[in-house]
């Protein structure tokens, strides 16, 4: 039997991750006008903004009024993300699809440069978290997983060592009567490969065998769609992917971190497998063009460049 | 058991098929210094010039001056391509390493647009070949199967298609008493998938059994390591790649027409899986950023924009 899911699922990264790696000073109704036309094309979920300090992201600074503005499409949930308990109330008050998201690094390293909390210190900021989500009626939500196969300090990442991270959050939530929705693995420093995707999502079904497991990749290093097939063929129900390959991710201390994989050519990947998506991918390419225009330079995917395979009987 | 291959041949394909598709005007000096500092790198084959029309290939009308004066690295062959017999008598003057290589196309209308022949008529053509082959004592050269995943004109390819048309070929080197190298399926207008592949090569391996099997592999959509991937999962023990992803097919009919992979991500792609390639990564890597000053722009290479993962415990 084949491990392959029915249906994938896609969170649709550019509004968000993708606008987070540009300079400050996309017009709102430019960010509207992508996150308004990607709505269209079939895609379910889109993240649209960051809830993070308007000082340290100035290119978030518009989060409240993105939410506020945004035509919804029906069908459609348009998700937030943030970083803190401030960050969430905020989010909580945009009006935004919010999903009760708790995480945890793989690496202690990564954590504690980038947050300056061991893993105890961050778990018990998870239940915190937890608090506050339940509080606002959230429940179910998707735990995340950072520098799940690689860290830009430690190295590659002993799949052990992401069960050893992950179990503790997953013992929180279901002592609390929680079912995470997904395990969200995370190639935070754009260093994975197909091997290390089979690896890590291998130990986590062995540990938990009924876990939906999703991937966020990244396209660092030209491996990104191999990682999304080996993740696919693994049982990789969801994944985040970004319109183009719009972004980067500036905290991974990497200045050649490139963006998401390209949310087309994962659909292109899919349709090929026989997977569907719900994502009219020619329509999807043709927004590709709206985000280059909005970014003022081409982005990533070569699908966008080339264009769909259409073969044209009419001229042979 | 695994199909994996244990050790992965590369031809690599930058100065031939790469050049091919830059503007006229690249030195002869430019493209020896890339010829040789490709040949450091532990790659064992080099694919340096076509000998070809100098009217309708401008860009190779060096290959003579490029065979004559390439500085040779013991353990490296130099290998030349053609498409005529005239082409072959060039490139069987030139000194290089030449193999005794046959094509056929799977789509009958991409062989008469392109080479206005019918498949019996190629055929025949290959047969003569064959004889000029033998004259000059060159034999178990490999088969090239054009179009195998999908045409331009006639869309997805069946696999059946790709056996039917590689069958006369090969039968016609069992009766001439060679036994060919590899059967070379190529992505020629880049439309592959990694289930085309398996599927493609599911079927030359299904009526061929022990006949190794190469990819000629495009990155025209992004799926260009995935196709590797799937690739190397069904036997794949040699690939045609290109340093940098340099290049396109001018012939394809397609002005999208990408380059091949990118020589330095297939060498990730099987280092990440164990697989031997002989070659010295981080060398090839370095190898990119001539190949870009050569041609005066940035190579669609992720890796060489990234630079190899490389773990920084020293900050932590």
């Amino acid at each position: 039997m084949s491990d392959l899911p029915r249906f994938v699922e896609i969170l649709e990264e550019g509004p968000r991750e993708g606008f987070q790696a540009e300079p400050p000073g996309i017009p709102v109704a430019a960010k509207l006008e992508l996150i308004e036309a990607l709505a269209e094309t079939g895609l379910a979920e889109i993240n649209c903004a960051s809830f993070v300090s308007r000082k340290v992201m100035p290119q978030m600074a518009d989060a409240e009024e993105i939410a506020a503005t945004v035509h919804r499409k029906e069908g459609v949930r348009y998700r937030g993300m943030w970083l803190s308990k401030n960050g969430f109330l905020r989010a909580a008050n945009s009006g935004l699809d919010l999903m009760a998201t708790l995480s945890a690094s793989a690496s202690d390293t990564f954590l504690f440069k980038n947050n300056n909390r061991t893993p105890e210190q961050y778990l018990a900021e998870q239940e915190q978290m937890l608090d506050l989500f339940e509080a606002h009626g959230l429940k179910n939500g998707p735990v995340y997983i950072f520098t799940a196969f690689g860290c830009n300090y430690e190295g590659a990442i002993d799949p052990a060592r992401v069960v050893e991270r992950t179990a503790p959050l997953l013992d929180l939530l279901a002592a609390r009567g929680h079912t995470p929705s997904h395990v969200t693995l995370c190639d935070t420093i754009g260093s994975a490969t197909p091997e290390a995707v089979r690896r890590a999502m291998g130990a986590v079904r062995e540990r938990w065998p009924d876990q939906p497991i999703a991937l966020h990749l990244h396209d660092t290093r030209g491996l990104g769609l191999a990682c999304a097939l080996a993740g696919l063929e693994m049982g990789a129900s969801r994944f985040d992917a970004s319109v183009g390959g719009l972004g980067g991710c500036p905290f991974a201390g990497n200045a050649a971190a490139a963006g998401n994989i390209a949310t087309e050519e994962l659909v292109l990947l899919c349709e090929s497998m026989g997977l569907a998506t719900g994502i009219d991918l020619a329509r999807l390419v043709e927004v590709v063009a709206l985000a280059e225009r909005i970014v003022g330079r081409p982005l990533p995917s070569r699908l966008a460049k080339a264009g769909l395979f259409q073969p044209n009987p009419a001229r042979a």
